[in-house]
């Protein structure tokens, strides 16, 4: 059945987005409207409040919403997968320390494409497993090379955990999470996991557009997450409620910056005007973390500036906000924030390249040319041999 | 100077390129019309038979053509800049023989951007000196692991050659090329450094939206030119002409596919409708190194298949064709054919990224929604539990 989404509910082009409101292509994956969020028709509120983080990834990957039994056997496949070849576990051990995490999931999604390519004319089917990889085994990357590159231990990624999440927190902290808090990181898996064709999906679809290996979209899709306009947002959002020792000095700290016309990081969005659906996801999820014990005192730093953007601007945060607070809570190191973003992710790029496949298209649009005239051509020895002023690059 | 391509001299939209004909964003770069292929205004063709490949790349990354004193100082940085830091050459002797060279070249960049990462931040015009280093040492980043995984040798990638393609082939045949052998290498070069919004380009400047270093958007461009639909064709150029023993068998081959509606790769060209400019000057190129003692069997192969697709189909090589068989006159592998056009394009990828950042938008299109309407979310215990058939991914 197909929904068109009616012009009204679009917002108008924006100035600061390249291809703002132009169709590049058709999806069944998610809808964006209003303040509403929909993966294959779901809303998300009732997916982040009910499900797993498994739940979603095989509502996006492999079409449906699981039952019991496709859930286990969903789950015991993840689990399954978890594991990395010597082959990437020894370039994630060249990594440096001081690399970013999301460089380093880069390098590490693109050698395990190198070790176990996808096999694109056997098996076209064959998308589906790499995905259920890729999901499985983010994690493993990531942890791997953190315990190696800050304490030289080759950690086992092979556990025994039972969910993607659970894995994940038991890798980093090296002791097993409680339930509350893996339930915690799922929320915020499943509000990041698909919103249609945001940059670094676009980016995904165009690599697969020219029958690119699954890998070679993914690792495009990182790097553009990656950026400070897009994911790396949420490690900034983080960043503004650290300034900040108390409420009260939030509260005037903030006002001061609006007052000089700064921009503070973690509010608005480009496609949402009224408020981001999956903001009061997560905000509950920070306050039962609190409610669970967690410290209070970046959680209320950060409401107090939520309540002042909206008294001074008028603007919401985005899901950058509290998401960032809640891997806080959990532990994760901030450099991390964004590279837990592109975990979950990772299951909406990849239903997306399977979609992309399926439509059979190239991404090739046009460019204004403003560059010089058509000019005459001079061989170097009549260019001169003076040094010249630098010129714009 | 602003010159505007006329709507006239645009090819019409394809209904398998997505985005066909719409303005995704203006460049200086490039300009693509009728039969012909400019750089910064400058026609490919006197460039690809005058300039070395330096030229070009300083061209395209630092404004225009340099005079003498600037090319030995841009050929000395480019010189110094072929190293790679021990941790990249530890992430490539990690990968394994069977590995394509693409792949390999994506996880060699970015495992480069783990190690010297670009510093966005302290130096918005460090992009130049990433870009260089990247026009220098991509081809030892190849070489190296060729060497390492097909034999274990450790090569040298710090040599004293004179030029970028010299450097190349010195170190992939470990024996000096002649000049005309690195002329043949910098003119294929030159005709693949720049094609406006190819999907590789436009994929590095979606990265480039989000705010991304230059190795992201590097790595998600030879993520997209490896796809089959884009650079991947001229591996599958060459195949075609090895199908066949001599020129006869090839024209008897070739009408009977054509009979039989099969598609012959290297053959037209999405955007040139009458020709490509790039394609007389990469078979003369081929014509010279068979005058100079290359085997002329494929030649004459190929120009039959060439003549037989003009009679029967009225169709032109594309720029792939010829370069096909110059890269493998060059003694490169039939499988590392698509990171020797990676190595060129990575000129104009590179200066892509550094407009898009000029130009400061996001990419981000719409999406025509054409999935399942709003639908109530059931909680899994609701879900049923009997296994049910596969659905479509």
């Amino acid at each position: 059945m197909v929904l068109a989404i009616t012009d009204a509910a679009r917002p108008a082009p924006k100035k600061s987005v390249a291809l703002s409101g132009v169709v590049a292509g058709r999806t069944a994956l998610s809808s964006v409207g209003g303040a509403e969020l929909r993966y294959r028709g779901y809303d998300v509120v009732d997916l982040a409040t009910s499900c797993a983080f498994e739940e979603v990834a095989h509502l996006l990957i492999h079409g449906d919403l699981p039952n019991e039994a496709e859930l286990q056997a969903y789950k015991a496949k993840l689990k399954a997968a978890r594991g990395l070849p010597d082959a990437v576990r020894r370039s994630l051990e060249a990594l440096p320390a001081s690399a970013h995490p999301m460089d380093v999931l880069r390098s590490g999604v693109s050698a395990l494409g190198c070790v176990l390519p996808e096999p694109l004319r056997s098996n076209p089917r064959g998308a589906t497993d790499v995905a259920d990889k890729l999901v499985a085994s983010m994690g493993s990357m990531l942890a791997y090379w953190r315990h190696f590159a800050h304490g030289g231990r080759r950690i086992e990624v092979e556990t025994d955990d039972d969910s993607v999440g659970g894995h994940f927190l038991h890798m980093l902290r090296r002791s097993a999470p409680s339930r509350a808090e893996v339930a915690a990181l799922h929320a915020s898996f499943v509000i990041y996991a698909e919103h249609e064709f945001n940059a670094s999906t676009f980016t995904a679809r165009s690599i697969a557009g020219t029958g690119a290996d699954l890998y070679s979209c993914i690792g495009g899709a990182i790097g553009a997450l990656g950026g400070p306009k897009h994911g790396g947002a949420n490690e900034q959002a983080f960043v503004e409620m650290c300034r900040y020792l108390t409420p009260d000095e939030a509260e005037d700290g903030v006002r001061e910056r609006i007052d000089r016309k700064e921009v503070v990081m973690g509010f608005g969005h480009p496609v949402y005007v009224a408020g981001d659906p999956r903001n009061q996801v997560i905000k509950d999820v920070a306050a039962r973390l609190v409610a669970d014990g967690a410290s209070s005192r970046l959680f209320d730093i950060a409401q107090r500036i939520e309540a002042v953007m909206a008294d001074a601007k008028s603007m919401f945060p985005n899901v950058d906000w509290y998401s960032a607070l809640v891997y806080h809570m959990l532990g994760a190191p901030q450099s991390m924030f964004t590279a837990l973003f592109a975990m979950a992710r990772t299951a909406g790029w990849c239903a997306h390249v399977i979609e992309q496949r399926s439509d059979n298209k190239i991404i090739r649009p046009a460019a204004e040319y403003i560059g010089p005239e058509a000019r005459a051509f001079s061989p170097l020895a009549a260019r001169g041999n003076a040094p010249r002023k630098a010129r714009a690059a």
